[in-house]
């Protein structure tokens, strides 16, 4: 009998029923959003702190691999268990504590981001990252992720709402890093360390995390623009004014044309596949009625059209076309490769002339959108999952892209993290030195290497590994 | 002679100039704001990059241990060379570089942070991070000590703001954490493990920051209530309406008592010694003329008396109390243990209750004053320092003090950081484990230990090293 298997029996022993050795648990647990599926032995559900200790000590003595699951909506496979082991799924964990008054509040790691939100803006706060996985990950996740969204540019990302981890080191002591404060500034910051860690560092149970005040009021302006080109001018344009939108979407040409189909209407009658900002402002009321004339004299001198909402249900009717974008792009490809990279402002348009340059050369359609105040944007690489030819195309045009992405200065990734998906590109974005350093982190916290092996240091060939033919919650189409 | 000796004869060797041994350039490198001096066995001025990595290569070599100096404020020793070696003074290194678009600036480690508020201040941008001594600290050393100020509430600290650190591992060699972008999730994050790491993790040479647009307009009202009681429960009050100001400074009565002597002029005319808050809202005008209606409500409702300026020489005005504050208090004892502390805001009347009792079991004044929106209070234990007894009764109370914080889930620093002086109280704010897990890392990226040693962990006993008798340029009174 394998160690791994002995372990387990011993583990069911210890915690009984929050061990699960059955096969459709373990096969839920077996894959994330990317699909990329690794049969775990069993799966923990934990209820207690001392559950987890129990865990992960037993983990460290069999030397069995322990991934840490909520949601499951990891899109670079940082979620699948790619070892087998254990998976310690916390997304039972959901209290939810408001502190109305500090604007804090601490939420356990499985809490649905998007319940959060929902509880905290019924006491008049506000949380504001919102990756378009709200509706089904979890705060762990997260956290584990560094989830960002379509606010990171005027507001952050998950990182910079995160004031308090409590938690598990690898080898299964609990602590806590920060206070539930503002300040704080005693020790080595080991939360920040953790933050975008993929789970390879700690186990985060519980979070205290900051909150603003709910914006009194929104404004919506949709523009279109000639091109990406003359779109990303005039974004830049606006950002010179010092103007800072709570929300800048941007949809490229293709990515228009695709949800112009899917609905049969144009965005702008007569303007059929312009490209589009979606641009959202958010403060009080009077800030909105200083700020809102700036924003309409900027669309006036740059966009080709524009259009305002006069109140909410016009504002959901602007946002449509960004809604229904990224699911009306599988008319182009029944898969993509969505590569969230990011590109300094000064980039931007150089980056759109190397995109038609790969667009070209790839021969396979690109549609691209994404999040213009900080730089994050996600380029689309659509293929036939049938078609080998085109799935290599498509693999082979990621590692093109994300060598102009850091040669522009740029990030591999902006808010999915690397994972297995984007593992191969890691020595793109950081030096030997760099990885050096990471791994010896690494190595100092979790000595026996059981929390998520394998992941972002190790290039992972993903594509000697088909992908499950499921379709999961959160997939468009 | 010693290997000190011999290397820093060979690094002389090398650098020939940049490298100081003549006994005055030691001696003022010998000590930082806490004026707890040891004798370094020289100071090197590096001009390049190439210059960094041979000194710290050296001290590997050799065992030389590195102190990193920027504008030697800190008021910890965590910039004082405790076990001698090399200080590496990066007070030169002074490049600014703004991005007006994209809003954010390159600073490198020696830029004194005033002088980069007003770089981005006069093209529209603002940095909030504030210091008190930010006319002489410097970039590099907010990030090392993670520093605040009285934007901390509603802005957030230094960590909020970097982007991005360029700069040299413990071992030597050039790494880049994070990109200029405002997303990033490429890797672990060890651009926020060195923030506020003290110099013990890494050499920072320079920084890219996040800015924000300057606010167009300031609104300053100050307000007096009873004693401290009542104005925490009054802060209370205006936060659970989530009104935040920009800045909100308390000062207990004993505070605005020795400001009122100072000046010979009481802060409201009749209201002698009363207990302060003097509160700023900041952003379009607007914003303020909205949200200044529900703050002069909450003061009508709460306040014994309340002052509105007008303008900015008014507003000057009203910050005169606060400003002689820190100076005034002198007059209460020829020096002082200023402890920043952290408290939860929903204990802020348990704390005000315990410094109560603590003046009386210390026998000493102990003014203090703070941060309301953060909790960050500076508690200023006044003492003489040609009296043993009062010295030691002052080193006690700060042991007390320490404890009672971490059990009201506080922090012992928001803004300083540990260094020396909070050393022995480290272990209060953290367990075993979490020590182990900051020691783990700092052998993992500094296996010589060669980057400040003998700090933070270390319990130093302060009260056996007797302090300069000097005075500083920054020093009040």
């Amino acid at each position: 009998m394998s160690s791994v298997l002995l372990a387990t029996r011993l583990l069911k022993r210890r915690l009984s029923q929050k061990v699960s050795v059955e096969e459709a648990s373990r096969f839920r647990a077996s894959f994330d959003g990317s699909k990329l599926s690794f049969m775990p032995a069993a799966v923990v559900r934990p209820r207690t702190r001392s559950d987890i200790t129990t865990v992960l000590t037993m983990a460290n003595r069999y030397g069995v691999p322990v991934t840490v699951r909520g949601g499951g909506t990891s899109l670079t496979g940082s979620g699948s268990p790619l070892r087998g082991g254990w998976v310690l799924d916390l997304s039972g964990w959901k209290r939810i504590r408001l502190d109305a008054e500090a604007g804090t509040v601490e939420a356990q790691a499985g809490v649905v981001v998007a319940d959060l939100q929902r509880a905290v803006e019924a006491a008049g706060w506000f949380y504001p990252p919102d990756p378009a996985s709200k509706q089904y990950s979890t705060v762990g996740g997260n956290i584990a992720c560094n989830a960002g969204g379509m606010h990171g540019g005027k507001y952050g990302v998950t990182r910079d709402f995160v004031l308090a981890l409590r938690g598990f080191l690898p080898t299964g002591e609990y602590v806590e890093w920060g206070s539930g404060t503002k300040k704080f500034a005693a020790g080595f910051n080991l939360r920040d360390l953790w933050i975008g860690s993929e789970g390879m560092l700690g186990v985060v149970t519980e979070a205290t995390l900051k909150l603003i005040p709910q914006p009194a009021a929104r404004w919506t302006l949709l523009t279109a623009f000639a091109d990406e080109v003359t779109a990303f001018q005039a974004a830049r344009a606006l950002f010179a004014r010092r103007i800072q939108p709570a929300i800048c979407e941007f949809l490229d040409r293709a990515s228009v044309t695709c949800a112009e189909r899917a609905t049969g209407k144009t965005v702008f009658p007569g303007q059929a596949g312009r490209a589009v900002i979606l641009l959202e402002l958010a403060g009080t009321a009077g800030e909105l009625a200083e700020t809102s004339p700036a924003v309409m004299e900027w669309a006036r001198a740059h966009a080709v059209a524009y259009k305002e909402a006069g109140n909410r249900a016009e504002a959901e009717e602007l946002w449509s076309v960004r809604r229904k974008c990224s699911g009306a792009m599988f008319e182009l490809g029944d898969a993509k490769l969505n590569e969230d990279i990011v590109i300094p402002m000064r980039n931007y348009e150089r980056f759109a002339a190397f995109l038609e340059r790969l667009r070209a050369s790839a021969r396979l359609p690109i549609p691209t959108f994404g999040h213009l105040a900080d730089g994050n944007l996600h380029v689309n690489i659509m293929y036939h999952a049938a078609d080998r030819a085109e799935y290599q195309r498509a693999e082979r045009t990621v590692g093109v892209l994300m060598r102009e992405v850091v040669k522009l200065g740029g990030a591999i990734s902006g808010e999915h993290g690397i994972g297995l998906a984007k593992s191969p590109f890691l020595r793109l974005q950081h030096t030997p030195a760099q990885i050096k350093a990471m791994k010896a982190v690494k190595a100092a916290l979790d000595p026996n290497g059981i929390l998520n092996p394998g992941k972002m240091f190790t290039p992972f060939k993903v594509w000697e590994h088909p992908r499950l033919k499921i379709k999961l919650p959160w997939d468009h189409k």
